[in-house]
């Protein structure tokens, strides 16, 4: 998104505003602690454009407050709203900054590595490739949580985000899946997702 | 803590108190949304004294990076750990921001509620009674991952917190755990905790 370009408003319900809100200050927590542990540039990048998402966010969410408050007893029920809209705000900048150390080359003090290395269950991010056994089907049919103690915990589809995917969500050729698992059920399932492993056919 | 108290310096790793910082602002952040969810003053509460906490972490860890810092070269190579650490502490302080909400008698808005039931696994205070079976008991005797799908992520003792304990800590009368499972598990774990369910001792 080009700086400075005017946000087109349209209605969006306040709750799903802020429950996107919510949820891409946790995803981006999570990317962030990755990108720093391995590095990973790229991951880094998604961080910072996610950040700018929750920004858009924010706005969106403080006009669609400014409607709904007709009087201070709106405007006062609503208070809280806007407050935890700010903090999933301030936690989205937090995860930035960290993100921030990798995309400028700032470099990862080895302390730094060490803090996030406790995190056992890792992230990894995953393209789905043609020809993947994956590519056109549900997540729940994939079973993944049973066969691989694996988790898709967001769908990156072109420009768009899908978080916390439902289980009759489709992963297709070409999605970036971010998973979260035990290291060895990620290198599986990347396996299976680059087409390497074609176990689901059986 | 009074405020503008002096906080005496004694030198602790940079390690140490990143990785505290970065534990306590995670905890914070599930703490908040529980006690926002279940309008819980108490452990709002916490959540504020965990800020201040946070803010002396923060304080040490400057005083610390300061004296590790002889040359522009360290320096440097420090600028990460300090973001790290200005991250925790602006996590730190959104956690804090959401627990205002529920101190200051703001009112949980209907939306906020349904943002965080988002959350299937739950976060529960429980404190250890006298009498209870698990009371001297170390967390890797109780097996509660297996037993009830219960984690016990934190420990309060006294004025300290023990966050993420290892398996080998012993759980004490008085103690007050903060566990996360599913609904079940927890209200189980809770009555054994109390005292109304003696189960452990079979």
């Amino acid at each position: 998104m080009p700086k400075f370009e005017k946000i087109e408003y349209k209605p969006i319900p306040v709750r799903a505003l802020l429950l996107e809100m919510k949820n891409i200050s946790e995803l981006m927590i999570d990317l962030a602690y990755s990108a720093a542990l391995f590095n990973d540039k790229e991951l880094a990048e998604d961080v910072i454009e996610l950040e700018e998402r929750t920004d858009t966010l924010a706005y969106l969410l403080d006009i669609e407050i400014m409607i709904a408050a007709r009087d201070a007893k709106d405007a006062e029920s609503l208070i809280g709203v806007s407050t935890v809209a700010a903090a999933a705000d301030k936690i989205s900048d937090a995860a930035a900054d960290i993100a921030a150390i990798v995309t400028r080359n700032i470099g990862i003090h080895p302390i730094i590595g060490e803090i996030f290395e406790k995190v056992e269950e890792r992230l990894m991010k995953v393209t789905v490739n043609e020809g993947s056994v994956i590519a056109g089907k549900r997540i729940e049919d994939l079973d993944l949580a049973a066969r691989m103690g694996v988790d898709i915990i967001a769908i990156r589809r072109n420009k768009d985000w899908i978080l916390d995917p439902q289980d009759d969500e489709r992963v297709f050729r070409g999605d970036t899946l971010i998973t979260r698992g035990a290291p060895m059920g990620i290198k599986e399932f990347k396996d299976l997702a680059e087409g390497k492993l074609r176990e689901l056919e059986e």
